[in-house]
């Protein structure tokens, strides 16, 4: 691994000790054999070691019990985990501890059209206020997980493709960012995969092992889980499904394509399906809010108005779900998950979005599949894509991420 | 394991030996520690213990030449593995040692709306006949796989639905085929899951781990590949793509749905779409097919008949390829597989049907997703279902399947 220099050797036994820690926080010997499968011997040579070289410490946990022996972490003291969400038109950073524990986090308005150059810039710079205000130095950061709101090859951290992220094709984020802080292991991958590992760690998908987590933007991708892990697909293009044609006589996507879901249904169709509406005249309420923004709507605006009771803003938020529910209907019959959850700006459109996905999924399903599914809106939508950037890099630095999937070299 | 008296113990060291002695046939202990990822010390424990146990037998392969050391294979005289493939109007039976060589396979016409007693019945027919031949005894069977075209709770056995298998609903395979065999160990799967096993084993997909495969026959199914494993989704129902709405108004499906795929473009579709054209005199050779065959249409004769240009019968295997098209479409943006496999009857409806599969697909996916995906069509389609059942109860008795990737107990 020549991502950086604070690469830590673990082996695959000492891997499953640590995945447990990670999943179940502070944990006794005991439990930890259990959940490791292994014997209490075995876990007691592997422990002392992992303590030995300070991977791991000993922790007083209000209320546990259990003789001699203290709960075992994550040593916090090793260093500090950096999570960076690029999306289209802002950029997330976060600072968080060796478990996870957000420090801070900090955002600001961005263009992803500005390019790698720019946009890495001002994430760097949010980072260095963050270190200063937290007072924490800047080589004592273990790692950077970075999401960009593009498909990315795993684990090389190229950018592929660049419809979705101009300018930006063929960078490799880790090398760019190592210039800035050349101690730190950095890896990028697509933002909506980083959404769904932050979905499994901390948000709706704990404990599910088959989930897909939908970012409903600008542009629409997924996340997708199976088997309790990340899948990427054979070309680190998987969850595409923002770019599945609804509609052959469509408008133009940013794809190149004719009539993607996205570009039907996506963040910017429907203000621009919103703006029209209001420049023929045909609500008042959006006419009144599009004056008010300069001759503009976004698809927030038009949730308010529906909420408000507008019938053509619900008429149209009401049609972007009916389309994305005829997508995701595919995805169930294809990938029977547990649990879909919606994140990005456009799932906070309110209850008439959810209920209209809800229904076209059920509609368009084998009704075996969707026993027991569950759709739901994220409740850690702001933060789940830093979040997952932060679980992504540790899982990385100390568990190599496991055994991957699918590992696109 | 209580589903027969064959289990045997494997440890998970084990298990990654005879996984790498599946997979790559007879290997010497050289090959067989770099491929398992062990030392050679490791590799001579534990190939020693399975020869021991009659798991492993040494072998001279012709041209193999390593020193004192013979090439390792499983033992071919552990016992036998019986294949079981139901489908709606057929049932396959075969035989094979443990190295899942086919001895002999046999199949007769049969309609799954007859229950699972009648049909279960014709395939221990069927096998009997074939122990008869081959002088094997029924108490050297190791193990039965049995698919069938629904739904099936893994690792129960339990029939779900029952839409596309009208009487079997809740009744557990294995448990009626285990008055017969009482000594095997008896496993059942969906028929596309099996195929895509056999497919993954010795056909197509061979070293692809992320892969589809799509049955079409009178109904439409996919078995789903992630990182080199089958995947079931979360209630074992994954790859119900044939029940993805393709059109609201459309003809009611076998599952209660309107317009599924299944109910527009499978083979009773075709055949039906194929014969109201003929009974209204669109094209004369359908009409001569459809006397000749007392009133009734076949989806293989309308490939004929679109092979023999005739152009009604083109435009139906057309406009079902694309409807096929289109949901692929949908699985290949989100699940980014390298390969998708055709098998199934309806699959042999020649290049016309291949080549406007191929069509829709790529005109409706985003471009990245699908640089490197083939699309081919099974060269086993005879027996990539008794294939699949055979590697599918050999890996579970020897492997549990390795880690499965969701085991719905």
């Amino acid at each position: 691994m020549d991502q950086g220099s604070k690469s830590i050797n673990i082996s695959a036994d000492e891997g499953v000790i640590l995945q447990k820690i990670f999943r179940h926080g502070p944990i006794n010997r005991a439990d930890l054999a259990k959940e490791a499968g292994f014997s209490r011997s075995k876990v007691s040579g592997l422990v002392t070691d992992l303590l030995f070289r300070d991977i791991l410490s000993e922790t007083n946990r209000p209320g546990s019990c259990h003789g001699k022996w203290k709960d075992l972490d994550i040593n916090q003291h090793l260093g500090y985990l950096v999570g960076i969400d690029i999306g289209t038109t802002s950029v997330d950073v976060s600072l968080a501890d060796c478990s996870c524990s957000l420090m801070e986090h900090q955002f600001e308005a961005s263009n992803v059209n500005d390019g790698p150059e720019i946009v890495l810039g001002q994430a760097t710079n949010l980072l260095e206020e963050i270190l200063q205000s937290q007072n924490v130095k800047k080589a004592d950061i273990l790692g950077i997980g970075v999401g960009i709101p593009g498909p990315v090859r795993f684990p090389s951290g190229e950018v592929i493709g660049g419809q979705f992220t101009p300018g930006w094709e063929g960078h490799k984020i880790q090398e760019i960012l190592s210039k800035d802080f050349p101690g730190a292991v950095i890896m990028t991958e697509n933002d909506a995969n980083l959404m769904a590992v932050g979905s499994f760690n901390e948000g709706l998908a704990q404990n599910t092992d088959n989930f897909i987590f939908v970012k409903i933007g600008t542009g629409i991708g997924a996340g997708v889980f199976c088997g309790g892990q990340l899948y990427r697909g054979a070309t680190s293009c998987a969850g595409h499904i923002g770019h599945t044609c609804v509609d052959l006589a469509g408008p133009v996507c940013r794809c190149g394509n004719k009539g993607c879901l996205e570009a039907k249904a996506g963040g910017l169709a429907i203000a621009e399906i919103a703006e029209a509406a209001a420049a023929e005249g045909k609500s008042k309420l959006l006419m009144r809010l599009k004056n008010e923004n300069r001759g503009r709507l976004t698809a927030v605006q038009v949730g308010e108005a529906a909420a408000r009771q507008d019938q053509i803003a619900q008429s149209i938020i009401i049609g972007s779900a009916a389309l994305i529910g005829s997508v995701l209907a595919g995805v169930v019959n294809l990938h029977n998950p547990e649990l879909i959850v919606l994140g990005g700006g456009v799932s906070k459109l309110g209850d008439l979005f959810l209920a209209e996905i809800r229904r076209e999924v059920l509609k368009r399903t084998y009704s075996y599949t969707t026993i027991g599914l569950r759709i739901g809106i994220s409740p850690i939508n702001d933060t789940v894509g830093v979040i997952g950037a932060t679980h992504f890099i540790r899982d990385w630095i100390f568990l190599m991420e496991g055994k991957p999937l699918s590992l696109a070299l």
